[in-house]
């Protein structure tokens, strides 16, 4: 088992940070789709803890965190709660949010790669899974609203490489022996500015090569 | 490990009714869908056992019931011979459908809910799981059927509710060392009624407040 | 445990090859979606190892195979890029590509329905997983690509019979104790031919009896 990297209280209070703002961008897509009250609550909830319910379920931590932890529970209907009776407010400040959001991605993809390291996984695996429990989430929202995942299209701006460089320099770190409260800490922020750098200049992916020249529009 | 609540056969008779039932649903589906009898048969399987066999896989109860009950397994597959010869009488018995789905819905929840404490989950735990349980197939079916989940539509009746008040009044009995056959049954009986009651005067849960006024549609 | 049925290296080899062409099915519809790169990568993961990791969820071997062998997650990489770059020559190729599917549904269903029947599955059970092992990873990939899962769709030719058959197949080998290197591939080429078959002369299954008379279409 790796070192704890951060004090538990510190490392949960970040984590309940984590899963509040993920929870609010479910909860105004529910509101979007014009979701009744239980549909804002539901989809605040898949989107904070189906990241790391994912984790939890391909290691073998039974029962997830998510239904052992009661703060990790109530948070969502928390942050479900505010946006049914402040949504538009929320939505203007939807920069703030996403801001809230590049956080939450930076600690969830740091968070899941160690959880993963420490169940067994290889260096590659755990990248894999820590990159999957920081974009799961949003997945899961939005194949229950119905929509193509944000994460797939290309007319989004860059989520999952921020991501995937956090998740990869931790897995670095354990590799070359310096995985430390202060690494790991670098590892979120990387992918934190990374987002919003993302953000702020739409750094988008290429498409497959030449696709427009001889494929149909579907 | 709590005391067994009905007699097994009792139980396990149950639990096949409310396995049709939902079978039916998903059978019903898939034919206004359109989808091929495999297609029929595959919703109708996943429609009964999902629900059931994502709280196993949370409680690491695997392998799930539903890959160890041939009962379970080939009672969708008649569920779905039914639909697929008889469905215009099944179109025309939609009311009939409607209340044996409500009685699923009650005996699944407070199933889900005193399985998942036997697992050693928490009383909250315990009632999402219940919920979840209840719910859960009919989610996945309408995510197959590529629909917005009709769980979380705010123009469809209460359907959430009543699965939550049998799983809280599960884990209140169970809190308070007072769940017999009886108070089960009644937890069962209650959702039961409650979603019939739902159905009859449309009772709907609000959207988020003032959602029109500065919300566009989408 | 059942004997090993080809030596280990045949079998990881056939695995690959049944990875990397369910990889480029995924990667193809990823393209025609307009994802971008990530979005062609996580398409082609997805549609190659879903079915084999909800097998292994299942019937409890965490982590999963997926996530344990770097062959497993560097081949649908690799797929993915060639499909990046040579996706009018690979459209081109569809018929080629439409007989390596082939082969891996003979080999998924075979596969799947030994590694279950291994974890203690009854027979029944066994042949159903293997099924779905064979399917599964198609299914999450229309899924996530927001269409009607194909496998459902009345319009397509016959996907699931051919590895019902060879799922089949292996279980009554098991079951009359005939499972051989030799009998297992001829439930592979089973599968495969009769999904040749299927694609040559259109097999298709019918839908619900008499469906157009009283069902409006949705």
């Amino acid at each position: 088992m790796l070192q704890q990297l951060f004090s538990p209280s510190v490392q949960h209070t970040l984590d309940l940070v984590g899963i509040f703002v993920f929870a609010i961008s479910g909860a105004l897509l529910a509101v979007r789709k014009n979701f009744d009250v239980f549909g804002i609550a539901v989809l605040a909830e898949v989107t904070a803890l189906g990241g790391g319910l994912f984790r939890d379920l391909i290691i073998g931590a039974v029962p997830p965190a998510a239904f052992t932890d009661f703060g990790y529970f109530v948070t969502p209907l928390l942050a479900a709660l505010m946006v049914v009776f402040l949504h538009p407010h929320v939505e203007r400040i939807q920069t703030g949010v996403n801001v809230f959001d590049a956080a939450g991605l930076g600690l969830f993809c740091v968070a899941g790669t160690t959880k993963a390291y420490e169940y067994g996984l290889s260096l590659t695996s755990s990248a894999t899974l820590g990159l999957a429990t920081a974009v799961g989430g949003g997945v899961l929202r939005d194949v229950l609203a119905n929509e193509v995942p944000s994460l797939l299209r290309w007319d989004r701006d860059l989520y999952a490489v921020p991501a995937m460089v956090g998740a990869t320099m931790v897995v670095l770190c354990i590799r070359y022996d310096a995985l430390t409260p202060f690494t790991s800490g670098l590892a979120v922020v990387t992918a934190f500015v990374l987002r919003l750098l993302a953000m702020k200049y739409h750094w988008r992916a290429p498409r497959a090569w030449n696709r427009r020249s001889t494929v149909r529009e579907e």
